[in-house]
């Protein structure tokens, strides 16, 4: 990198830590944001533990202003240090940072009218925080790579799965009944993908022989054709492997690259390739 | 295409907008009718929820009739622009299109007698309807080509599976007997399918512990197998994926195909291949 | 196959009927043995069902014997037709059809004593008469030989399966306790193993936040490995379909066979294979 | 292997018996050292039963003295000989052996408290020696390998899982609240997990149609990623048999080596193969 060699500007140094990992203050803050992160969001979970709450609340609403501080300290030098600001608070970590300051800033405004359902929902919202880890796994990855492949297989697979559903929910309503506990067809449809998912809670069952039957077959079904998104995945995710064992080399006579791992001679023009 | 520069009749013009997708006309009438399939489907299930029902039944009532029109109209423009309308009225979607109609008329003459159940069964096949929606599918896909090319293996584990069943079911009947909820062998098979198939709803249980032991023999059984389907559709979905890195021209010296996607010499003769 | 112009002793032209499949006499007797296997399953079952037992109960036990004495005759003619009987009686498929037809006649025998445990168990016996129609699927196809070829692996699997549910089932009784329904170390394995196959009946559920933290592990382990056997046979049968690519010709020259499907040079001698 | 020959102290033909299995001494040894280990967690199993622990206290206290005495013994054997001892003491065999024998004398020595929680949790631990059939597995299989070459993409699997389950958790709770079972964030956190594992206890269920539209949501998102890591371990193992294929011969001309396992010519330069 030798950028230690540059002569750099603070704001070129700030940006240096705070968007790069490779070096040590770098490094550190990605640390400092990581435990900020995962505190927050062990903050909010206790924060509704009925009992932890009453004990420590104190504790805790002492801990969020901190968290709340040290991300909008963040936010603001992230605005700072970027040369396009406008581009980093539209895109989705702009968005992701700024929602993880305001909840807390908004329900000290309005602290008299704390106990509003609204406020309490934009409260939980800093759950949302957790999006934050997404910055540490990077957008490059080969599993996204095979997932976006099969989108359109995957959708398909899934609308047929709603389809079949809806059908067999609407079966099942007519066949068991509002006595059986299938009440009306959304809940029966509820029914029929918590069963085709293989999920079973059990809150709903067929008490007939005959909507025990359906219900086998839906089972069953269900208990197939998982293996479509599977088939679907494996199948991509093994070309992706298969194509990794093409080498980075290209070739030095035509500059086609691609070539097989141990090739000797071009694919594409027949030149000899350099080891 | 050009088809504009032919003189068509008012025939050929329907059937170009019914029937194809590839003129604005055409586009729109594929959007009207997907959006009047959704709605319906959507009206029979808001029907069925009792609390909704009681308030706004007069508007769900002119929805109904209003889509029903559509698809009566839709039916009746479908067999006037085809060639060979018998062809299509006993096709899948003919049958579909016109079941989609006559079940709101039947109802309405047997206005009267609207509490029976046989005419609340008929309104509630209108839920098929969901079945025009095939038609955006379209039956070529590879997903389907796949499917079908496992059909046979998928049949014989299927079988596999309703035989353990069958026999699971029955010695859990013997074990644990109609005072732990296995009534009867009926009964035990359906419990065995929710079992093996992983949902477990947990209505029936197995309480004694040979009973338990057996569940988990079943239990660690359907957990393996299901790797059986997954295997059959990941190899058989591999094997065609394959299969589309080979490009469809042939050599025009040895007339070989199956060329890779970017080859530029025939693989058997070393002729080269045109562009 | 013209065996009909042989001339057959009627031991043969027997075995023809009852052993093979490719005469229109043989394809009956195979349909006919089909009906009956079905339709005895169907009697195990329906007798099991009280209510139908009541109503039905001379029917049944007519149909019971019509089914017994048709198995007893086919056994007694499987033997007369076969060159060496002794060794089709001690086969799997001779002792799954000496056991098809006992049961009813033990239990005619100790009619009196009917209502014994042990001569109901012997009557449910029966149902094992469904691995007669294992007949029908024969012992060639691929599937069988996929999981063979993987049997090992699948065994490390199971058996790892098995620790892990037997340490965590016993760490669960340490949490939760008999309070919470873990009474004993082999119903909390039996509850572990529920849970790592996602079955998840709920009938023992853990309710101390610790419980739910391992509970949680559990499933998560639970969900991930099932990916363990699933892609053991994938693997396997990808290796078994690419096998497939291979032609079934031989080398004019060397006799080795193995070629790939469209290779025009023996991949062992070099010499030119023919079309 | 013709040790026979050589003059060997006790020390290594003790050796040879204790880690070797070659010798019919070192089988007997192992079969016997199976059987206890087996046997031992039976009577962890058995002693946590109430009503069978209240009949055959004394014996399963004898049985448990006899397996403890053999496994100490076993210890200090494995201790004499073994050059490195405190290699093999500090090793992860050597805990689980020391941990293997070490609770019941604890237990012994502080037996007028044998009531403590403590005491009673040490005395379980004695189910960890389940871990002493590792040895019998082997730590070289391939499955263990393709594992270890997926566990990169399968921590990024996991880490996406928790995410989702986080907020979804999060939101539900929002949504269903404590009236419905939903008590607090870690609770419902814990029901996403059991409905994105496909477990689905029950024993928590949504009751609001928003609640049951999200379930569906995650349902099917849940029976939709877990396509993820059987991709994942799929591709990993087809790499894994394909490279099975290729022998680890090299030709003796140009040095290449990867030929496939029946191959007489080096695909690299032509030259004869080494048999």
């Amino acid at each position: 990198m030798k950028k230690s060699t540059k002569k750099a500007s603070w704001k070129f140094r700030l940006h240096e830590i705070i968007y790069e990992a490779d070096t040590p203050k770098g490094k550190l803050f990605d640390v400092i944001l990581l435990v900020a992160i995962i505190a927050s969001i062990i903050l909010v979970m206790l924060e509704s533990v009925e009992n932890f709450d009453a004990k420590y609340h104190n504790a805790l609403y002492v801990g969020e202003w901190i968290i709340t501080i040290l991300f909008s300290f963040e936010y603001i030098l992230r605005i700072i240090s970027i040369k396009k600001p406008f581009k980093y608070i539209f895109s989705f970590y702009g968005i992701i940072d700024f929602l993880s300051t305001i909840p807390i800033y908004i329900s000290f405004i309005f602290a008299g009218s704390q106990g509003l359902v609204a406020l309490r929902a934009l409260r939980l919202l800093r759950v949302f925080r957790i999006l934050k880890l997404a910055r540490y796994i990077g957008a490059s990855n080969k599993l996204l790579l095979a997932l976006k492949a099969s989108r359109a297989k995957i959708a398909v697979f899934l609308f047929f799965v709603l389809i079949v559903c809806i059908i067999l929910g609407t079966v099942m309503y007519m066949i068991e009944g509002a006595e059986n506990g299938f009440t009306n067809i959304p809940k029966s449809i509820y029914w029929a993908i918590v069963t085709l998912t293989t999920v079973g809670f059990g809150d709903i069952a067929p008490q007939t022989p005959l909507g025990q039957l359906i219900a086998s077959v839906i089972m069953i079904l269900g208990y197939s054709i998982i293996a479509i998104p599977t088939g679907i995945v494996s199948s991509e995710m093994t070309k992706t492997a298969n194509e990794h064992h093409t080498n980075t080399q290209s070739c030095p006579n035509c500059l086609k690259d691609n070539h097989k791992e141990n090739a000797t001679f071009c694919y594409n023009c027949g030149s000899i390739l350099n080891e």
